[in-house]
């Protein structure tokens, strides 16, 4: 996963107790609530759509590779990017990498803008495409290069 | 994901409110609580590794691809079954269905057979190859046809 | 937290790999969803209350008291009671047992009777306090005796 | 639960999502791992026991008082205080706050002094309470006050 130009967003988020299983290392399903913490921050900061109530996609894959264990105490740090946006669908990438920067987690979302409402999935808004490629600060092509 | 021979194990499992987010469907973290559950049942009947101790694999990878939206409550029904053994590692696929048939989640995972003692990867034992081929009812392929 | 008279209605549930944390015995905090799940059991089943949509109060507080651990892979058997109902709030208690019958945590939950447009407590029907009584097989007081 | 001396340690801690559920607010359960996450900064900071491994202690009970909802996103800030040592356990406090100040939940657990090796209780270190009481500022009673 990655040629792309680099991560220009990242969050940051403090591991938690609750978070490992035996072996005192987080459980693989945690790396997707990580990866989430960092697309709602990402959503909000750049997409700007703030809180719950403005989610307007849904996730439709999403795929992880595990590099090394995740350990507690500590804290993560993830680079989230979109690496194309399709008619209804854009994909999103990520790094979980700790404080040091040594990887521990890749991986890759996609997503499907969705109405609530109606219960449909809906074209991405060309206003959107335009802030995630300004942010990312590239033409976003209509599948991942 | 499949023209392999069909699943012939399965687990099945409740739903749980707290399972659920915003929406009342099941968060899509939770799919691979569901697979790994169904993943400990079938290490336990068709690997004959029996518990929390004997396990001797680690995740290296998972995919996953959203169809349809897990409702609480209710109950879901995951076939499980090893698509491919290589040396150290094996490759497993999953569906997880509602009560009536209906496809939700599909999903993949590769695990690397793993030394706890010595933190590295092992070859897969003969007799787990062995074991994994009589279940499936063929020959497992070294990679995911 | 009883003499009161038993138990009579139970859920069973199976314990989850994800339940555990380091040392293979099933988190504290989990307690508190086993509990949850017996409560939306018996809420179906006796307060004819069924699904998401139509729970009606909300939880005020929470007490546990951890006797045994619980250990995966293994069942837990809940046993709930309404204890007493107030003007809006209402008591319950609960018993988590292993399949064997030993006794792993006992609880005790209150809630209070809520209407969500409103956001306000409001006065438990009468109509429910008959349907708790006749479950319970007697007059249920006020405050836990 | 309250007149002690006030919180000298506090946690910070970010709400995630996945700690939500119907309604946008956070699960009832969270507020015990919130809890967690505070006991083990103070049990680093102030104990001086760091780390998963030199856990030396099991828990006995808690209890919650829910005061009003958490919500996402947000941080909460959790105060801790020991409250009483006695021989094999001891009595801990906490205060869920947002970071204006107002009061989301309360909670008090009791933990017993544990040997994972033995499997028995042991007395609570001479060491402990004094480090215990040197951090609170004052002599800690056998029993909650």
């Amino acid at each position: 996963m990655a040629d792309t130009p680099d991560y220009r967003f990242h969050a940051e988020l403090p591991v938690r107790f609750r978070d490992t299983d035996v072996g005192g290392h987080v459980h693989h399903s945690q790396a997707l609530i990580y990866v989430e913490e960092a697309r709602w921050a990402y959503w909000d900061e750049v997409a700007g759509r703030r809180g719950i109530e403005s989610v307007d996609y849904i996730l439709a894959e999403a795929q992880l590779r595990y590099r090394k264990r995740i350990l507690y105490p500590g804290r993560v740090r993830v680079g989230v990017r979109v690496v194309s946006v399709g008619r209804t669908h854009f994909e999103m990438e990520y790094e979980i990498r700790d404080p040091e920067g040594a990887l521990l987690v890749d991986a890759r979302t996609v997503q499907v803008m969705y109405d609530y409402d109606s219960g449909r999935s809906v074209r991405v808004p060309d206003d959107l495409r335009r802030r995630l490629e300004r942010h990312e600060g590239r033409e976003l092509p209509r599948r991942r290069e």
